[in-house]
């Protein structure tokens, strides 16, 4: 069920969904480049509509305002390529659905819908013999997706750790750099546009996590959701936490980590303490980049912009002319296969050392009552730190704070968790702890 | 003419041409991890056989006795993937031609026979409707070849800078880590396997230099050669050229740079002062990286390991996977359109500032006398740095030398180095000049 080769002057069918700032910029590239775009295809490409939902709000020169259309299901009809730029899992996921059934390939940047709805949609594009393309779905403008599909399909990949939120890593480049709060950096990133009004799928990892799924399940040859997706974000670091790790050499960096591990495949999302010797300690402000480790490639690092109209627009135009060149030449691209079909690794499947900080009322014996709580669990404690926090309060207690940091040897972060409850609820401690974990 | 579809269990025939290091683990590759290819494909690989030399001389378990052939040619015609991993440009031309018109793909990490007859090679595979790839043929396992070709085809590039020769940037940096001088670090490079017996084609840049050729066409669709490639090694830079940039909180690297100018394509290899905020400058020991801008997409930066048997093996089996795909579907890849045909940027075309460095007999009046060769031919100097050198002799010469580094403003390169010659000539100035690129 293969599209048939047409190699004539006919122009190739794309359809946009969606005109906000991706969209525009992806309708910008096409029409802007259109003639050099029809040499690198071989045949022109010809934007047939552009569906949105108010077409009086689409003003920008490049998008001929006779395309624009609110009927976005007959438009998934029409087109050799639908490029779905709407975002979101309900509304998307029908459109994409509809425009695979009617026989259009599509291209989307839609972390989300993936994440949630992806190797379903592979099984409908595979079977319907066209293709399903989302290299802007992951880390924006760096090639990542098509290296894990293509490049690195003869290796066996053990590890992938990348920064894959621009947010949160401008937030804390800004805290690091500024020695910033949490909360303002935050503000101050939405000022600059880089935080959305509501913060809260970057800030909460949840942004980093669809990306983790999909890496995931490239990389592992294995059906990983959002849901299979254990997550922290970065609301519970502080100033402070970014002040220690500064003195250790350290950067603190939102992780979305996925690995093959003896127990299965993990997928995780997490703020960690890195080396500042380590390439990904270096990605500054809103870039982005992922780590790779394969068997006979040994370590790879892809790095730059995550996101933004332009650079999302650059992948998923790349991704359209690929694809217009399989129509032109009669073909399709590399089926997503999930044959491993691996198991997950449970929570408590992989060790690591964690550094851990509590704020505690300032008297004799609170070491001693932690400490007690992590060696009943058999939990090892590497190093510990304590100083006087005058600048913390909390209501109703007119005594000092202080902020005791710890770090574990290797553990299991269930164990680590435990007791790490345990402690908050001794009558010493005030509010909720940090954990971050270290990486070698 | 594309391949015909075969959906069933038969294997996809493989032929290897070279049982080297990384002919040796690319076989290893194949076999060992025969069924997890399988699954990825759809079909399995079978290796029909491994053409060398001598058969005595493979030893190794992974590969059949029985496999090993001295008839290359013969073998040639015998599979639906060649892999050709002899080197060299003549046999390696021959057999590659050969391969495809018998009908068969070609994968190859041969930069020196693309960056010769690359065109004429993608030109013949077209017209039979095979593909040939050659992830491998740059910067090794780092996938760029197929981020340049297909990632990145919606976006227009407008420069490439690229550490692609591990053996230099292995002696660099040892020279900026230990303060070893040229030939010291080279003979370590040489004891450690960094480095090969007739190092040449390492450090005269010409390796390099193919590389550029290679990525050069690619991004800018056009005939570019390892003759159109304007190559400087690193044979001159001294101990003291490395600490007099480290005091500026610079590094040395060797660069491959390809730029679209007004002026037409630019593909040059040179040494070049690097800030140490690049991104390049922390690339350290063997380790290649390649710096892309693109006008939507921004700045990218793809990093790993540029050489050595299994990384490069890992990306020459990620074609043969890619390949086999394909054909297991019926069609062929991306064909590489240099429709572009830009033409090739004179030499003076560029301008840049300059650091260089020349010995001098200690004596008043030198400096006026370089600084009027620089003027007279509407050269800037921006600054002037002399400092004694007792470590430096000279023959026949009893007196001491002095080191004069003087560091331009923006000028065209054939300027710079005729004032360069005509300082050489200077009757107090001493040996050969060192001319280093300022990068901004």
């Amino acid at each position: 069920m293969a599209h048939t080769a047409e190699n004539t002057a006919n122009p190739i069918r794309v359809a946009l969904l969606g005109a906000g700032t991706v969209g525009s910029a992806t309708a910008r590239l096409i029409v802007e480049q259109n003639e050099e775009l029809a040499q690198r295809i071989g045949r022109p490409l010809e934007l047939v509509g552009v569906a949105c939902l108010d077409p009086d709000e689409v003003n920008v020169p490049w998008i001929d305002k006779s395309l624009l259309t609110t009927d976005t299901a007959d438009l998934c009809t029409k087109a050799d390529i639908v490029i779905e730029l709407i975002g979101g899992t309900t509304a998307a996921r029908t459109f994409v659905m509809k425009a695979i059934e009617s026989g259009a390939s599509v291209v989307t940047a839609n972390k989300a819908l993936i994440a949630k709805y992806g190797p379903e949609i592979y099984a409908a594009a595979e079977a319907k013999g066209v293709d399903f393309y989302f290299e802007a779905a992951v880390a924006g403008a760096i090639p990542i997706v098509r290296p894990l599909r293509e490049s690195m399909v003869g290796d066996k990949i053990t590890s992938i750790m990348g920064i894959v939120n621009g947010t949160t890593n401008y937030i804390l480049d800004e805290m690091t750099t500024k020695g910033l709060d949490f909360d303002v950096a935050l503000k101050d990133a939405q000022a600059k546009g880089y935080a959305e009004a509501d913060p809260t799928g970057d800030i909460e990892g949840e942004d980093a996590a669809n990306k983790a799924a999909i890496m995931a399940s490239l990389a592992f040859h294995t059906d990983v959701r959002i849901d299979d997706v254990n997550v922290e974000g970065i609301t519970k670091i502080t100033a402070d936490d970014i002040a220690a790790a500064t003195a250790e050499n350290k950067v603190i960096k939102l992780l979305a980590v996925c690995e093959n591990t003896e127990a299965g495949i993990s997928a995780r999302v997490y703020p960690a303490l890195i080396p500042n010797e380590h390439p990904l300690a270096s990605v500054r402000g809103s870039f982005n980049a992922v780590f790779v480790k394969a068997e006979a490639a040994d370590d790879l690092m892809f790095y730059g912009r995550g996101a933004g109209g332009d650079p999302t627009a650059s992948a998923v135009v790349g991704d359209v002319v690929t694809e217009a060149r399989h129509i032109t030449h009669g073909c399709t691209g590399p089926v997503i296969p999930m044959y491993a079909d691996l198991p997950k690794a449970p929570l408590n499947a992989s060790r690591s050392a964690f550094a851990v900080r509590f704020v505690i009322h300032d008297k004799p014996g609170t070491l001693a009552a932690i400490a007690e709580e992590f060696a009943k669990r058999g939990l090892s404690i590497n190093g510990v730190n304590q100083d006087l926090k005058p600048t913390l309060h909390e209501p109703g207690y007119s005594g000092e704070l202080q902020q005791l940091r710890l770090v574990t040897h290797l553990c299991d972060e269930v164990t680590l968790r435990e007791a790490v409850d345990a402690v908050t609820e001794l009558d010493f401690v005030s509010g909720e702890a940090t954990i971050l974990r270290v990486m070698d």
